[in-house]
C-alpha cells in the first residue's frame, strides 16, 4: 500500500505530520511507500530529527500551501502546485493508493472531487466522521461536504456510512438513523421525510429518525444527514464540549479549596480529556470517490496523523470502495 | 394584564405549574387575572395546599390533556377540550392577554397558529428561545416551529428576534447572526446564502454567518436559522451538556480520592448547575402571532413557571407585537 501524505496540511504541519508519518512508516508493514508531499526544504528539515529512516519514506516537492482559512475550490484551482493538489495528483496518476491530509477540509474535498472520479452510483461524495458517545463512537455522514442534498443522496450516504461502520469500526449490522427533529416518521423537513420512506423500505437496519439525544445515548452506529445539518451537529458538539471544559477549569481555579479538590479528583479529568480527544480516530474519510481520501482534524498531532494513515490503510484493505459500488448498483427510485 | 396558564402542561404538571402560578399571582401587581386552565378537580386539589389565595387566581375547567409525545396538530384538532386548546380559546375570545404553557411545544404552536391570526407581514410564527453562553445569553430563532423556510422567513425571524432581544433582554442594538457552516458569505446552503444577502442590505446590525463556536463565545445576541437547524443546535447543546454532566458525575464517584476532591470543589459544580438551568429564562415566546404565547421547557418547575409568566407580562408591556408589525410593514423583495 502506498500512501501520499499532505505534509503541509494542519495547524502543526509539517512538524507533527512528519513525526506521525515517520512512526507509521516504521510500524506499518503493509505500507510499502509513504510519500510526504510539501515544501522539500521544510519537510527534509523535520526529517533530520530522526535517525535511520526507512527507505519507503520519500519526499515529493510542492511549492504552495492551501491555508486553513482559504476558500477551497478556488484555492485548489489556482494553486496547482499546492501540497494537497499534488498529493491528489499522485493518487490520480496511480503512484499512491490513498491520501491523508490534516489541512483545509474544503480543499481536500475539492481536490479529490475535481481530480478523481466519483464511484459508480454516487451522486456526491460525503465526509464520514467518527464521534465519541456514551458507550462507543458513531459515524456521522455527511459531516460537511454537501449543503443541499436530495433524499437520494441521503440514501447513498446511509449505504456508505453503513459499510464504513461495518468494515472499519467492526459493527456487524450497523443501526442506521436519520438525523431529524422528532422521532415520528412525519417529523422533519421535506427532504428527511422522503429519505425516511426510502430508508424504511431498504434492507438496512434502519432505526428511524434520531435526535441529538439519541446520538449521545448510543442509539445508532450511523447518523445520516445533509452536510449542513451534520456540520452543525459536529460543530455544536465541539463548541459545547469546549465551552464546558473551559468553564470547569475556570470554576475549579476560583479559590484554593476548589483547586485542592480538582487536584485530588485529577484522574477524572485526565480520563475525560483522553476519551474526548479525536486523536484515536485519526481522520474522516471522504466516501464516494474512486480513491481513498482521509481528512484529519486541523489540530492533528503526530498520534492523530499516525492513526489517520492507519485508517487509510484499513480503507484500502477492506476494499470499502468496491463494497460501496456493489451495494449502489441497484438503488430505490 | 390577564394570563391564561395551561395547568396540565409539562412533566411536573399540575403541581409545579400551580405552585409557580400562585407565586406569580401574589408577586406580580400588574397581573390582574391569572386563569389556571385544566382538570378542575386536579387543579383545585393542588390549590388546597396554599392559604389565602388572591381572588385574581381562578380555575377554568378543561377535560382533556395533550400528552408530551402526541402528534401536535392532530391532537389539537381532536382534543377540543384540552387545556392548551382552551387556554388558546380564552385568549382568542379576549378573556386573557397571554398564554403560558410548559406542555407539548408542537401543540402550543398548533393551537396558537390555528386559533389566532398571524401578525401582518409575518409568513410563519417562530419560536425564540434564550440560550446561555459565555458572557450572556443569546436568542435563537426559530428553535423548531418551521422545518422548511424561505429566505424571506429567515429575514422575518431576524426582525422578530431582534425586537425580542432589545425589548425583553435589554440589548440596545442587538447583533444578528445567521447560523451557517463557515463565516464567508458564500458558505451555507441555498436558503442561507440568499438570506445573507437580504440581511446584509438591511439596516440591522448584521454580523454575518455564525458557527456554533461563535454562539457560545457570545458573538451574537440573535442567532437566526430555520426551525430544523435551530432545533438541532438546541437539542445538540442540551444533549452534550447532559452527557458531560453525567459523565463528570460518574468519573468523580469512581473512587474515594475523586469523591473527596469533588466534595471540596463542590461550589464549582453548584455554580455551573445554577447557571445552566433554564429556570431563570422561564419560556420561549412564539413570535409572529396576534397574541402572546410563551412556551416553557417540559421539565419546568415552579420557578420556571413563575418566570414564564413574568416573560408573558413583559411581552405584553413592551408591546412586542406592535413593534414587529411596524417593522415588517416594509420588507425587502
Amino acid at each position: 500500500m502506498r500512501i501520499a501524505v499532505d505534509a503541509m496540511g494542519g495547524d502543526f504541519a509539517p512538524r507533527e505530520v512528519v513525526a506521525g508519518s515517520v512512526r507509521a512508516a516504521r510500524d506499518m508493514k503493509d505500507v510499502t511507500s509513504l510519500v510526504l508531499v510539501g515544501d522539500e526544504h521544510a519537510v527534509r528539515g523535520e526529517l533530520e530529527g530522526f535517525k535511520g529512516l526507512p527507505d519507503k519514506l520519500t519526499v515529493h516537492h510542492a511549492s504552495e500551501v492551501v491555508e486553513m482559512g482559504e476558500a477551497p475550490a478556488g484555492a485548489v484551482r489556482r494553486k496547482k502546485d499546492s501540497s494537497i493538489s499534488r498529493a491528489a495528483d499522485l493518487v490520480k496518476q496511480g503512484e499512491a493508493d490513498a491520501l491523508f491530509t490534516a489541512g483545509n477540509t474544503g480543499a481536500a474535498v475539492a481536490a479529490a472531487s475535481l481530480k478523481w472520479r466519483r464511484l459508480a452510483g454516487v451522486d456526491r461524495p460525503a465526509i464520514a466522521t467518527v464521534i465519541p458517545s456514551r458507550d462507543r463512537p458513531f459515524v456521522l455522514i455527511d459531516a460537511g461536504a454537501n449543503t443541499d442534498c436530495t433524499p437520494r443522496m441521503l440514501y447513498q450516504f446511509a449505504v456508505m456510512g453503513r459499510i464504513y461502520s461495518r468494515e472499519i469500526l467492526g459493527r456487524p449490522d450497523p443501526r442506521v438513523g436519520l438525523v431529524s427533529i422528532g422521532e415520528e416518521e412525519a417529523k422533519g423537513n421535506e427532504t428527511t421525510r422522503t429519505a425516511h420512506r426510502i430508508l424504511k423500505d431498504s434492507p438496512m437496519n434502519f432505526v428511524g429518525n434520531v435526535e441529538s439525544r439519541d446520538l449521545y445515548e448510543g442509539r445508532v452506529d450511523v447518523a445520516v444527514s445533509d452536510g449542513f445539518v451534520g456540520n452543525v451537529v459536529l460543530k455544536t458538539s465541539e463548541s459545547v464540549a469546549h465551552f464546558f471544559a473551559r468553564w470547569i477549569r475556570d470554576e475549579l481555579s476560583r479559590n484554593w479549596l476548589r483547586k485542592a479538590g480538582a487536584l485530588l479528583a485529577r484522574g477524572a479529568f485526565v480520563t475525560m480529556k483522553k476519551r474526548l480527544s479525536s486523536d484515536a480516530y485519526g481522520g474522516a474519510p471522504l466516501l464516494g470517490v474512486r480513491n481513498i481520501c482521509i481528512i484529519g482534524h486541523g489540530s492533528s498531532n503526530a498520534r492523530a496523523v499516525y492513526n489517520g494513515i492507519r485508517v487509510a490503510q484499513e480503507a484500502i484493505r477492506h476494499e470499502v470502495n468496491h463494497l460501496i459500488e456493489d451495494e449502489l448498483k441497484e438503488q430505490p427510485e
